[in-house]
């Protein structure tokens, strides 16, 4: 697989993990080795593998947790770091997210995450979901 | 000088740039070799160089452009790449930032950049401008 399906693959477990409210799989794709980090819209930031995670029991856990999905993806990669720029759809509406990975005994692992409110969406081809291998 | 304060001394020319409103200063710190991209708050991303210089150019040459100062920003170094997370002082109010750098000729540039809202602020450590070397 080409490294950069490889990010594209790890991200796309992020929001699946997230949309299934799988928190076990949540914690194994974020980094243990490297500092993490997490905003999220309109959050202080998170630093920290604990409180990082915490945030993401609490969110997944919630009654009201969103139908999240991943559109628009694209990766760029350089070495063993990676980010995705890609739109998160929440009923109708969109917010734009930065993914940040590193390469850890072949995996791509999450080691921060952002997102905010987008003016913009993916558009009518990445409105669909993306292919899986 | 260590590599996290090389990279937080990038990031604080970045936000020196967007303050002075100095656009030749900007398009030095942006990566020319590797692909950029940037979410300025609330906008739809922006991929490429000419994209992203094009729209700090309408930003910096605004009549209202924002006074901006960076506060509480923390490195993470992985390899070659870094980011940074730092709230964005406008005015009395804060955005949260994660700007992504690579090391070129070792020159930490400028890759990625988002900004967005957040409920939280730097703290008053770190209100006072940061300790310029």
């Amino acid at each position: 697989m080409p490294e950069s399906e490889a990010v594209l693959f790890a991200n796309e477990a992020f929001y699946r993990a997230f949309a299934d409210r799988d928190l076990s799989a949540m914690e194994a794709l974020w980094s243990e080795a490297a500092p993490v980090s997490c905003i999220h819209p309109g959050w202080a930031p998170l630093f920290g593998r604990d409180d990082v995670l915490r945030s993401w029991a609490a969110i997944i856990g919630a009654p009201g947790a969103p139908d999240i999905a991943c559109r628009g993806a694209r990766a760029r990669i350089y070495g063993d770091t990676a980010f995705v720029v890609c739109f998160e759809r929440l009923g109708d509406d969109y917010l734009i997210a930065t993914n940040v990975f590193v390469r850890e005994d072949r995996l791509w692992r999450m080691v921060h995450h952002q997102s905010g409110p987008t003016a913009g969406d993916p558009g009518p081809e990445d409105r669909a979901p993306p292919a899986m291998n």
